[in-house]
């Protein structure tokens, strides 16, 4: 099968989608966007081994991939419209590219996200790069840079569960509800849209609660204080695992894509259908503080560097 | 360094760019389009190893990446204007990473094109995935299907040399001139632009001449005949080659990133400074027939499948 077939058999869907004037089969895909909004354009690349085990399936690997880029978008408060594709891979087996596609046309149909470009190469690990174009009414998207001291932070969901999935797919624990928000986690794409005019910053926890944070806080130009005991931790994660690890998973373990943001606001418990906590407050000390009962907590993050 | 530090040390370039409302650095970028204008968007990849020698430097990848995807805007008649990069590593070596963002940006600024966002991961393979978004007046886009019986066939440049030049880089022939074909070959943007309303179909050739105009044949549901005495071959390719090396080279080499593109227009000799060539005729047989002074010539086309 040559990389033409493999892609018209695979990836085309034909028909009409919102807003695509050519889709894939061409050199280039032709969109037409709303003339009175901004774009929003997001990527994020998966590699295996690197990103996820190799005994991942398929069609979670396709979930995953546009999942965790719609949580970009949903942490800038945009609407996804088009994606496009690079896959490379080590070999070109039917039934995992059947998968494959399955995963990834079920996340992006969530949302109504068209497949308009790729390319598919041969290589030795498995790569899988989505790059996300999304709208948004101008000068309105959510950026890190503008919380200011007195805001509240607040997350969205719970904390840790996807490390602790991660966990069990690793070893011999097994939690059906832990692994399924690693393999298909929710992007909060609605939330993220209703927090536009009410968020002052927001980011998305894809690193870690405490990095992702820290990041937002750098960008803000400000300093937190965060209470460890308001941080929201699912019954299942405190279940499987102990009080350490469940405060190392929620605050260091990534993958989770609920979204990290701050509002001078009062913001209702749920949002979109989602809960909503308040975790902490912004100051002006220029450093993230962590607190328990017990006082001060000191935390090392151990979150994902690339290239260490 | 840490991917963060990564991409702010020589991915983020900071100042104005046009249309660019946040750029590297938050969730994801914001960008304003041109409201009366439509968006034209390509997605190709390199892979170490199967796109080119794992001996090829740095500057000349990141070189490569961007003219590849320039060519494909080209064929779509497109103006580009944003990129993102999607870049895997085996290893963060600040030597190569000065050179390939030194490449990158090379080719970038020929264009004007602005690097709004980006993903750096680790992975066994060196792989480079370059997105570009383009703009193009509302319905005004070349596409591959455009062709009709009794058009002519046209193609810019010269082509064959790309291939001439790898034959070189993979050997111990030298050639100058064919390895920098091969190395930093030009994207025919301008081309592109004046073929708006003059050229019924168009594709870039990066598999092939033989390949890819049968790839715009079928799209077009027609056939042609095409004078391979005709087809533009420079000098020092056929110094350094003998006829049918030139001949195999210059129909199924690929990596020329030359326009081929029919019209019912007599087009002049040149084109935004490039030479211009006719090479033969679109008819309705539905075959591609290659024909020179002895006649029919049975041609097997090698060019590039991925996934044999």
């Amino acid at each position: 099968v040559d990389e033409f077939e493999l892609i018209e058999r695979y990836f085309a869907r034909h028909g009409e989608t919102r807003d695509v004037v050519v889709g894939i089969g061409d050199d280039g895909a032709v969109l037409k966007p709303d003339p009175d909004r901004e774009l929003v354009t997001v990527i994020d690349t998966l590699v295996s081994r690197v990103h996820f085990p190799s005994s991942i399936d398929a069609y979670h690997l396709g979930y995953r991939a546009v999942a965790v880029n719609l949580s970009d978008i949903a942490a800038m408060g945009a609407r996804p419209l088009w994606m496009t594709l690079a896959l490379t891979l080590d070999d070109a087996n039917p039934d995992w590219l059947e998968k494959f596609a399955a995963g990834l046309f079920a996340a992006a149909n969530e949302h109504d996200v068209a497949l308009v470009g790729g390319d598919t190469t041969s290589g030795e690990n498995v790569v899988v790069s989505v790059q996300i174009t999304g709208d948004i009414e101008p000068g309105r998207a959510l950026l890190r840079s503008g919380a200011v001291p007195g805001d509240t932070i607040y997350v969205t969901g719970s904390v840790g569960d996807a490390a602790g999935g991660l966990a069990c797919i690793e070893s011999d624990r097994a939690s059906e509800y832990l692994e399924q928000r690693f393999l298909e986690p929710t992007a909060r794409v609605e939330c993220g849209r209703k927090l536009i005019g009410v968020a002052s910053a927001a980011i998305d926890i894809s690193d870690g609660l405490y990095g992702d944070l820290h990041k937002l806080l750098a960008a803000s130009g400000v300093g937190a204080d965060v209470d460890l005991d308001a941080v929201p931790v699912s019954a299942e994660l405190r279940e499987q695992f102990g009080a350490d690890e469940v405060r190392q998973f929620a605050l260091g373990g990534g993958d989770d894509y609920e979204l990290c943001f701050t509002s001078a606001e009062d913001i209702p418990k749920t949002l979109a259908g989602v809960a909503v906590t308040a975790i902490g407050t912004v100051n002006a000390s220029g450093q993230l503080t962590l607190r328990d009962q017990t006082g001060v907590v000191p935390f090392e993050d151990s979150g994902y560097l690339h290239f260490e």
